[in-house]
């Protein structure tokens, strides 16, 4: 539905390989004194001193992560590359490189793979990271994005998922399900375009919901803030998949139990009123959004002055025995067992 | 015409995408010291003190790069492992890590992707490399699998593209052309296959073309050789696309011409004969071929005696000034321009 029909249209297959590598990479400037070596030869070369190397990777494919009907190819290179950098954050790490490899058929013209890298470029100028490489070719059937992030950390600054203590506190950023709901309107956004292609939907009700979906941004100030705040965090993982499976995999790695409280989810109120339109359970949908790409720490209780007046954190819950089981505690002060039902890509 | 129609088929959906990241990757030993961290966290640790990091990556997909009609699933995860450490020797570095990113459709069961990672592993264990990541996924058609190899040098070791000079020899490892006849071999096979298949063929006479082709190695041994040599190239580059294509690299990057001897081109005696068979230049198949995996570099004249009597090496040809062009001198010492003509994924 956002295609423009009258696009001017170039054929990849006149640049070649090389020629669209070029074309697309050469504007980009580098931030960190630690990229010696970005594009242009068979590897990049890194210089970390005294720091950890962290790396990590994902893949976004067309008709499973996202659907060009109503992602504009600007924002998909925007949020592949937020996807990956959210997990550098998540090892309180600095990230500084970026790999990015696309497969497109021929279906996109030249225009279609600039309006991706503006993107890619706009992410990498915000967040003052270099595109150091990545490969660039063709394929039978639709888009996909393959994303490598690169960062850095001191030894002793680096958080993993296994470092939760029994009464550490549960702290997560921002709001929650935002991104799920955002996804949810674009869904019958679509619907209502194909069968009336004249209808002009008003979205104002949804602007945030949408961007948290179309648009998310990477919790790049989290770890500088709690450096600030002179707060390590224990444990930290960021929300991809939806909060239960997050906490889930935090209690797992650290061999604990936890208690979230339902009536500490943050939410937004346009989670809280579009929920209601749609007839779905906030809490559900902030347990099992997934998207939001928030981070999910823990901290130790004597931290909890630094932590509770900040705008940026909620704290959600504790971490308890293992024998305690994972528990959402109710506004009705019941507990539950919580489940994960994030998403699974291999669900039929 | 390699699937086995009885085999045990188990569904991807079964195991969830954690169950199956932990299911293929269990198994995996961690062999290099820099490793901190591997799979299990939101990004992998990496710790080099004093050396650059290097990182490449490479994307394969199915009905591009590869044909599973031909190409068995374990000789997949191995080439692609394959094509990644080839980039990090090419920097004169040692291999060390890498992720693995898949997307594969329902129509394959778990035992396929098991066979897949069957030779990932092989790989790592052969190269002593360790996985550290990556992401697992479902794809709408095919398969695809994207790899990133981390490496590692002494600043002072590493090679890059463009530190040719004027009146540098310019070495090849092993031989040339052979990946590319094997394809040949492999589709003539696949056509004949496919009108009788019944037939069954005689491959003897092209047993090492089949497996430069199905099970290239990564020249590993190169840089370490050179060391034992006591030289440094001065630049390098692997032979993925084709020699003209690489050679051209080196050129243009080091901003200097080449001459390039038709005699001195090394051929195996397979390749010979199978170009005779196929009515095909096999100088044209050396030059422009591809998939090789051989590393191509340039030495400066004074180390030609520790190269010569090389049994891994061969002297090609050596750089000129830049207005003399990129030449290939025949056998009937005739001068012809160099025309890269590898690969291009973009036409149609």
């Amino acid at each position: 539905m956002l295609e423009d029909k009258n696009q001017e249209r170039t054929s990849l297959s006149k640049l070649g390989e090389f020629g669209l590598i070029n074309h697309l990479t050469e504007h980009f400037k580098l931030y960190n004194s630690s990229t010696q070596k970005g594009v242009g030869d068979d590897a990049a070369v890194i210089s970390q001193t005294g720091k950890e190397t962290l790396i990590t990777t994902d893949l976004l494919i067309e008709g499973v992560h996202f659907d060009l009907s109503y992602m504009p190819l600007k924002h998909l290179g925007y949020k592949a590359v937020m996807v990956n950098l959210s997990d550098v954050y998540a090892m309180n790490g600095v990230a500084e490189q970026i790999t990015v490899s696309i497969a497109i058929s021929n279906r996109f013209p030249l225009e279609a793979v600039e309006e991706l890298y503006a993107g890619i470029k706009l992410a990498c100028d915000t967040y003052k990271v270099d595109l150091i490489g990545g490969d660039t070719t063709s394929s039978t059937k639709g888009m996909l994005i393959s994303v490598t992030a690169i960062g850095s950390a001191k030894k002793e600054d680096v958080v993993y998922r296994n470092g939760a203590k029994e009464t550490d506190l549960i702290v997560v950023s921002g709001d929650l399900g935002g991104a799920y709901l955002g996804l949810q309107i674009l869904e019958r956004e679509k619907q209502v375009f194909q069968v009336n292609p004249q209808n002009q939907p008003d979205l104002d009700n949804y602007t945030y919901l949408i961007e948290r979906q179309l648009k998310p941004e990477a919790r790049k100030d989290v770890p500088e803030l709690l450096k600030e705040l002179e707060v390590k965090p224990t444990a930290m993982i960021d929300i991809s998949d939806g909060l239960s499976s997050e906490i889930m995999h935090i209690c797992k790695q650290s061999k604990l139990g936890c208690k979230i409280y339902e009536d500490k989810l943050p939410l937004d109120p346009q989670v809280i009123s579009t929920s209601e339109e749609f007839n779905m359970d906030s809490t559900m949908i902030a347990l099992s959004g997934g998207e939001d790409y928030e981070l999910l720490f823990t901290v130790p209780i004597s931290e909890f002055d630094k932590i509770k007046g900040n705008p940026n954190f909620s704290v959600i819950g504790h971490m308890t025995e293992a024998n305690q089981g994972m528990k959402l505690v109710t506004r009705a002060n019941q507990e539950m067992e919580l489940k994960a039902q994030g998403w699974n890509s291999f669900d039929e």
